[in-house]
């Protein structure tokens, strides 16, 4: 039985993690939620990410979307937007939302959001243990120019889903970080692993924001088991999302060597890159980590499944040195 | 301009105040409600009988029903059902839920529900001030028997809902009444009112439990104006709903004649009774109240309209005495 831990975002990672399983459906897998772009919205506690994995592996995903419910109804936003309560750009449809006031009056109740999460995935058996990063509130924060030539902080939800990041992201801080703790079996599911994933989710945003969690991102390194990701960045744009914008607060480029030398060889010893980016193979291993071109379209389940037994292979393959 | 204060409970009351609004359109009408069956469902605060108010006169109540919304869906009890997440006897439609999501968003904000009222009221134009009896919590239970031979006390949405009053009610408390104090404005409504109407609501756990607030019976009694109530009992039995169950609890009988007397000569001092009803004219008299026998079947807003200008020509009656 393998152990292997993923650390996910939302709608890439889902998708990578159902490949995953039907790679390696023999495989014990705990995924490590991103929760730096929770919000709170009309009181309620909404997760996205891990709501994202939830449904998606759980079978009640909108398939096209890639966020959200299938067969979803949107009266109650009518609602609160007929009564004038915002914000209207978020899109909380009507199923979802009881997704959030099942877990609001959980927290409420005193549970902490992973014994929440696993209550809530009591319904969707999503065939993963999926943990949240952490149970402390962290959110996470853009840095975004303001009218007066100053700077002003706006939730990531704002600027990735109202903003559509459409301005400069000036810096990345997942506020509350610093003093989070890792939820409970974070640390013990990676110190167990036999080897660790990064899926193609967000570097910044997503996977970055989970290593922001103190503890974390030295559990992995000193973990002595494969770290393998997979680029989020394909011919030098994000194959979904808006990678790129937040890659640039960070100062890094939007290529997929970039991506690995910002992960780095501390921390990862394999990566995948798209075969179109063959030509970064060299500058990755140069860097120190184990570098494969392979198809990284996640077109399909059987394709996904292909590219998460070629991640599996190059653990293998790292693990042999 | 007539000042008009009308005692509201949810569906009797609702109509009773359409037809008010026809019979006299340039009065002011305030109606205090009942908060009594409130209740907390899924984190939200409900107050089923001042939304029925507010849905009825704003346009927006699900006719045929009585209560709860038009167009109404159900997509997010249906999720709830499906988390195992209870109870699920409670009718809580996707628009319904809007308004308590706004509604709990507010008072967890620190808005007294007085405030949460009007704001609401803001949008459906209800035509009246709606002031809840309360800004304090109150929440009428009924004592039931047990399996035991004892008794057990459920909450009145719990009997009336879920055990459609199907069992005995030994005893019906408003919870918490007696050290609640009346809403702002609502004896501020009653002392400068030319007249108070009961609407054919449930004399016990509508009207009963707003006066029950300590105040507002002493305010009515001496305000020094007719008091008018319609019977809600016809042909000795309730026209709507399950009054006759409730009566039983506080040891009156379901007849015209008896819940006039309940309400007594030191409150009330005209009462209209259904023609069905008439005999009972001459024994409401001896007990020292007015009495008129005319149609008081709700058929429609006009013979609404009618019932409310029989009580009003009543008011006029007892106030020439």
């Amino acid at each position: 039985m393998r152990r292997i831990v993923v650390l996910s975002g939302g709608i890439g990672g889902a998708r990578f993690l159902r490949g995953l399983l039907r790679a390696a459906p023999e495989a014990e897998v705990t995924v490590i939620g991103n929760t730096g772009d929770d919000i709170h919205l009309f009181g309620l506690k909404v997760c996205p990410d891990l709501d994202t994995v939830m449904y998606t592996l759980g079978g009640g995903i909108h398939e096209e979307q890639g966020w959200g419910r299938a067969d979803e109804t949107f009266a109650v936003k009518e609602e609160l937007a007929a009564y004038g309560v915002g914000p209207d750009w978020f899109g909380l449809g009507d199923r979802d939302f009881a997704t959030h006031v099942v877990r609001s009056q959980m927290l409420a109740a005193g549970y902490p959001l992973s014994a929440v999460t696993e209550a809530l995935c009591r319904r969707w058996q999503p065939g993963v243990r999926l943990l949240p990063m952490s149970d402390d509130r962290i959110e996470t924060h853009v840095l975004i120019d303001d009218a007066d030539g100053g700077r002003r902080a706006v939730h990531f939800q704002e600027y990735w889903v109202r903003l559509r990041a459409g301005v400069p992201a000036r810096a990345v801080v997942p506020v509350g970080a610093e003093h989070a703790k890792p939820a409970p079996g974070v640390l013990e599911a990676v110190a167990d692993a036999d080897l660790v994933l990064f899926p193609p989710s967000n570097p910044v945003v997503s996977v970055g924001t989970i290593l922001a969690v103190p503890g974390i991102r030295e559990a992995i390194a000193d973990a002595g088991v494969p770290v393998v990701g997979l680029s989020p960045i394909i011919g030098d744009a994000p194959v979904r999302g808006m990678a790129d914008k937040v890659l640039a607060a960070v100062g890094v480029e939007a290529t997929a060597t970039a991506v690995a030398q910002h992960y780095g060889s501390g921390l990862l010893d394999g990566w995948l890159v798209d075969t179109v980016d063959a030509a970064a193979v060299e500058s990755v291993e140069r860097a120190g980590i184990r570098c494969r071109a392979v198809p990284l379209l996640m077109t399909d389940v059987e394709a996904t499944a292909e590219m998460a037994r070629a991640a599996l292979a190059l653990a293998e393959e790292v693990k042999a040195v």
